[in-house]
């Protein structure tokens, strides 16, 4: 068997996946309940959200949509349903003027980004175009989508200590040319510092991509208007000629598979035929679900529960971290302006962050390594790519604190702390 | 805006999809009902069908399939309780011995097709490899797909005429060479033509490419076990080495985008990755419904209804075409082994099939030109191929007739007849 060049790119699993599938194998076979598994990007089923969607889902069943959009093919662009529900939520929430022509709606969020990587990244007539992440780390899935490893680009953050046991990552330097860029991304807030870039440094941003024809995207998976999982002010830009992806994921539809897109009528137009070839249309089930949910304001509530689920969370885990870090490790947390993820870095941690990721694997603690998601930095001789590990909220508070206190203890051993 | 060279190809609509658009754009503003539309790809909503699919729904979303499912991830391979049914039923129905390693779950089998095609075709090492139809004509959505237009290869087919005004298409000479050949596919029963390609052909062709390396694909979106549009003996080639695709669709769920591929399990393994990195997971909405319905033994009778509806539609068009058209007129039926579509051939038709498209919308009857669907043969010399139109059995009985009596006059005044 034989893959093409394209299918020997696409087929690679990006070193965190790896990671992924060693966690699924420590953990078959055992009893799971041992270890603290604080590795996951997947979120936490919440109860009282899956009990909102189930019942808009028999609401759904039972209504003229079910057999509109699940018995009937529709536009490649989206149902109208969702889109007309969407556009007059968007608009009335955040005074915009989208039409139909800014919108696509695709079967997830991830393959929003595979449709936008490959539009304009990789081959371009006899040269090459990048993917360009102004910020680092950023979400790892992005290098697995198609192009190929050697077209991610990318430059070392400033990292910014900002208190006491506290960081900030700033945007790095532009590199030296952009002639070489096809198209940039940034998550925002960012899986998995959790930094919010702030809407100036984005603007410039904007500028900068625009005098060089290159499309920008914002990676809205975590933001508002649904899940916002953002804690602190955020002002939004939908409306500077980027293009903004959300996802209905971590609201708590990760199965039903409904990712959007917002942007200049062009770039949609030229995804929607991308879409037209590469899938026909998207899966419209939860188009319908988060379309009724909008219309009948419970979309609201699933904010609600969700937000203040993993806001409590990560309450309770930074103030556990302070209680059981000793004060003379130095550990740095990153803000935390979102997201549901804490980003840990250990300056001048004795060994790298894989190393650090089997120490506490074997004291039955798993987390995720840094060094994976700082996407077209492999050649960059900047160690503190290595010294960084993602925890998620995801675990119930009494293991959340059993893990950090694991931690602590590997970690007071590893800087040989008293 | 500029695009990669890929996302070039994949943007491009194919002939057949800018017919449709042209239909499109031909209804909008009008009143609707005054056109016979017999061109659609898409199946007709059956009430009946829809009704089960609805009843499942909310028993679904009762379930607590709904949380596992729609709330939380999944495997990037498919939902364990999809596979594990889907595998019961066909090992059960067909003798086989798949395992999970051999099926791979997608959001629609346009998305499987896209992820073989460019997995196999494209270039590779310098070289390029091409998408080989086997049969023609071919099913015109693989076109778009991915590698471009001159990556398509076929030959053309033999045309036998079997009877008065009926023919049926053998496969052509096989290229003079395959060396330049990625992946073969072949749509079984034929979209557009409803030709089956007996078993015996095939198991020629798994040979050839089996020396060639190179993977053959069988499309299964009209065969059994759903939707079974299938009118005569047909074996089944689950079990040869070859890749067998399945859809919903057809069953009366295309807006769940549900498709399924069956194959050697490195091949498969090859795909979800692909998967994994372009779209996470298939969406599992349609995963559910359609587990649920082997379950229960209910998908038995949405295959009945559907077929006994198709088949209904068919015999009454094949007989209300032999009393309207001219017996002097030289038309010929394919033989219509299944799925949901006439192919009629007019030998020495005097204009083109897109003129005889555009003279059959004057007189308000909507078709599909067929050349079209006559994939990697625009460079050959072959009339044949500008003389055939693809209807569709997706109109109610009435205006199906009134449809095949215009066609019958118009093409009488084309030919000048009496």
């Amino acid at each position: 068997m034989i893959l093409s060049d394209w299918g020997r790119n696409l087929t690679v699993l990006s070193s965190v996946r790896e990671i992924m599938r060693d966690i699924e194998t420590t953990l078959s076979g055992v009893d799971s309940r041992e270890y603290v598994n604080i590795s996951p990007g997947n979120p936490e089923e919440i109860e009282e959200v899956s009990s909102i969607w189930r019942r808009l889902s028999i609401d759904v069943s039972k209504s003229k949509l079910f057999q509109n959009y699940i018995c009937r093919y529709s536009s490649s662009r989206g149902t109208d349903f969702f889109i007309e529900t969407f556009l007059t939520y968007m608009n009335g929430t955040y005074s915009l003027n989208l039409k139909k022509e800014n919108v696509l709606v695709a079967s997830g969020s991830q393959q929003v980004f595979f449709y936008l990587l490959n539009l304009f990244a990789g081959t371009r007539d006899g040269t090459q175009r990048k993917v360009f992440f102004p910020s680092s780390p950023e979400y790892t899935g992005y290098s697995g989508m198609g192009p190929g490893r050697h077209f991610l680009k990318s430059s070392p953050p400033s990292v910014q200590k900002t208190g006491t046991h506290r960081f900030r990552y700033g945007l790095g330097v532009l590199p030296v040319t952009l002639d070489d860029v096809g198209i940039a991304v940034l998550s925002r807030p960012s899986n998995p510092s959790g930094n919010i870039i702030s809407k100036n440094s984005v603007l410039d941003l904007v500028n900068v991509c625009s005098s060089h024809k290159i499309p920008l995207v914002l990676d809205c998976a975590y933001s508002y208007p649904f899940p916002d999982l953002v804690y602190k002010d955020m002002d939004h830009l939908f409306d500077c000629g980027v293009i903004n992806v959300f996802s209905a994921s971590k609201c708590g539809l990760p199965g039903s598979r409904l990712g959007i897109a917002i942007g200049p009528e062009e770039i949609i137009g030229e995804m929607v035929s991308f879409q037209s070839n590469a899938a026909l249309q998207a899966s419209t089930f939860g188009q319908l679900l988060l379309g009724r949910a909008i219309e009948t304001g419970e979309l609201h509530r699933v904010i609600e529960i969700t937000k203040d689920h993993y806001r409590r969370n990560r309450e309770f885990a930074i103030r556990v971290i302070g209680e059981c870090f000793p004060d003379d490790l130095p550990y740095y947390l990153h803000e935390s302006d979102g997201t549901f993820f804490l980003w840990l870095w250990f300056e001048n941690l004795p060994i790298t962050d894989k190393q650090l990721y089997d120490r506490l694997k074997e004291n039955k603690v798993l987390v995720v390594p840094g060094s994976g998601f700082f996407l077209g930095l492999e050649e960059h001789d900047f160690m503190h790519k290595n010294q960084c590990i993602r925890i998620s909220l995801t675990e119930p508070r009494l293991k959340l604190e059993r893990g950090i206190k694991i931690m602590a203890s590997v970690l007071k051993d590893l800087y040989r702390l008293q």
